[in-house]
């Protein structure tokens, strides 16, 4: 095969075949495709789309580029979730630990932050000691006793797609659903789960803003795992605001804890999709039989404080301090809290999440390049959300600062993203589908 | 501007302003826009396409990166032709001569040969002593005293088209009128001449296989020329079948000079579209107020031998051996000649142009990599032309080889490209339009 037909086939609209598509992605992986071939290979693919059939075979081929974990020595149904990232949106550490604190088997791997958007990992570092680098017979073993374990990925797990992931970063090749579907799902194949859900972010602070968007990418996404024979069920929630009150890891960290120890009350929106997307988890292992009754065990996990062991646990096994998760306080300590004020009263109405997530990282807690080093203490805490009313002076949210260099701009920013109205804007919802 | 928000908004469809479009190709010549961001807009171009004032902007910016020949201390117009690449298409070192026989003023910079295609530099070469690279002041002499010099392009002429071309080549993205025009014309138009003359081919052994494709490509380029100030027209000539009968370097020059001398007669292909692209140059250049009245000066100047005077001073001027336009048979000095014969009787169907290209090129006469060294005296001589009639055992065309590594295949693939069939076939038009 001639690399250059590949390429051209595709320009002209051709559907390639699995032999094809292993001769590029393979090649690519093995350096005998340069990257220049391969960017202009995924732009047509950005452009000319994939068929089911390539889309699933381009997912295979990734998954089968390097290392994939066994879990089948592990007890009972392995359960994962993943978003596709979002903004204060702080789940996985509250519903993994209360799925496990119901019986099932939570064994994950997770990413870092990615642009405005947070990352699991970087939220679990923020505890002093955590070590989120696991041998997998040690990542196996913390999830036999505990239930859960959240880790990092291994470096031999589908290179293909840090090879390119990074290549589509600097490319403009980011935004397709075949390409966006192959990596995140070849990536959850290869981690080992029996079953996933998946959590598919829409609106202004997720990468997939449009609705129309967001479920055809979880169809996509829905697929892939059922033709790999894996129970997976997407949920499509609203990320046209912060989830959570808390933008940055340790907040992050201490608003799961606040959820777990029953500090935020149900009805909250980061409690109530955590419910959600747990229930899917259990019902998906086979622990309940309806999603009403998964609900009720993960409520009854958060009220017995079980969940908040789960997560304590966790913690110490990848060699933190569980004094933290005692005293979440601790994780926030900062040189200074500013308060970003309205300048007039009235509602809250539309709220730029993407803009509060680059705020955010501007102070320190996320990267703008692989080498930032983040501050795990900084951040944003919200003091009002979508719909709430507020009086001039009031304060809209605090920076927690420890860097002042970005400052004056994070307080412009933060001003420009919450938008104070006049009128009491309409009540967005949490869910907008499952695709099952 | 931001690399990665360019290239989106190409990949989107959107239009591209003319300073987007100098900080890609600016950005790409001077190295802080990679390969792969370049491949991945130029497939985007590929797909999405290009309004005409992006092409008119893309040209100029890929003129302006680099060295422009200034010719205007030259007496007269001077006049360029162009063609995009034929096999066994000599027509440069036939019409040139004869338009400076004629009062017209030829400074042309030329090209070597790609793929299947030939290029005049190596026809040059194939003379011995003749040096293509000449200092611009002594190629403008050249021009001055003998009216007419054909000499490579200078290393600083146009580098964007340099870089994008060599990574077009390896990545899919050269099938792309705008990307072709804004190539070919951003040269032709930084090397000075006041009026050019395109001869754009269509068929199997040209790059643009379709009439349809052919003609929008014609289009692009002269809108491409006027829209910067040159007089320009196009003709769309037929290579559906090798112009000539000689195929190799030596032996297109020999070819030129049968032409030149009257050897050929008028009437046969070759002649008559140097003829054609010859009568335009001189009534772009002013020199004739028609094509018929140019015709005929340039039939004055073939029977005088006016012309082959100018080719000769021209080659003498480069440094090459006038003994060889004299008796040009020493050109063509090989080990042995291998007749390929019909395997039955019938007329000459169908002949497949860009498979007797790469024929030649296997037996030294052609590149398949830039390194490749070219065999000056080897190619293929055809004995019968399309339409012709022959008889079972009849010799098809001569093989000139001295390196027989390759032979048999050779062998094996000139009788493929060359079809005998039951039925006389139908005439093809020599010239299909003229976009002026």
């Amino acid at each position: 095969m001639i690399v250059t037909e590949l390429i051209e086939k595709k320009r002209d609209g051709g559907e390639m075949t699995r032999e094809e598509i292993e001769f590029l992605v393979n090649g690519y992986v093995a350096g005998s495709v340069q990257d220049c071939q391969m960017s202009a290979w995924m732009m047509a693919v950005c452009i000319r789309g994939m068929t089911e059939r390539e889309t699933a075979d381009l997912t295979a081929v990734m998954m089968d580029s390097g290392d994939k974990v066994d879990l089948s020595d592990l007890p009972g149904v392995k359960v994962d979730k993943h978003s596709t990232g979002g903004v204060g949106d702080t789940t996985t550490l509250v519903a993994a630990p209360l799925v496990a604190a119901c019986g099932g088997t939570v064994a994950k791997m997770s990413g870092r932050g990615l642009a405005h958007s947070g990352g699991t990992l970087d939220k679990l570092e923020s505890v002093p000691g955590v070590c989120i680098e696991q041998p997998l017979e040690r990542f196996k073993d913390i999830v036999r006793n505990n239930g859960v374990a959240v880790i990092g990925q291994s470096a031999d797990l589908v290179p293909a797609d840090k090879k390119m992931y990074a290549l589509r970063d600097v490319t403009g090749t980011v935004a397709s659903i075949p390409l966006i579907a192959s990596s995140i799902m070849s990536k959850k194949l290869a981690a080992g789960a029996d079953a996933i859900v998946l959590d598919v972010k829409t609106g202004n602070g997720a990468f997939m803003e449009t609705l129309e968007g967001s479920k055809a990418l979880a169809r996509e996404m829905v697929k892939l795992g059922r033709s790999l024979g894996r129970r997976t069920v997407a949920v499509i929630t609203d990320m046209n605001r912060p989830l959570g009150m808390a933008i940055g890891n340790g907040l992050e960290m201490k608003e799961a804890v606040e959820v777990l120890t029953g500090r935020i009350p149900l009805g909250d929106p980061l409690v109530e999709v955590c419910l959600i997307l747990g229930s899917r988890m259990l019902t998906l292992s086979g622990l309940a039989d309806s999603v009403a009754e998964a609900r009720e065990k993960l409520v009854d996990a958060l009220r017995s404080g079980a969940g908040t062991r789960k997560l304590r646990a966790m913690i110490e096994a990848l060699g933190g301090d569980p004094a933290y998760i005692d005293e979440p306080e601790r994780l926030v300590k900062v040189k200074s809290i500013v308060p970003v004020c309205a300048d007039r009263s009235g509602f809250i109405g539309s709220i730029d999440a993407k803009k509060l997530g680059i705020s955010a990282a501007l102070l320190g807690a996320g990267r703008f390049r692989k080498e930032d080093v983040i501050d795990p203490a900084v951040g944003i805490l919200m003091n009002k959300r979508y719909g709430d009313t507020v009086k001039e002076g009031e304060t809209l949210a605090y920076l927690y600062v420890n860097d002042d260099k970005h400052l004056d701009e994070v307080v412009r920013m933060v001003s420009e993203a919450v938008s104070v109205s006049g009128e009491r804007p309409a009540e967005l919802p949490l869910v907008y589908d499952v695709i099952e």
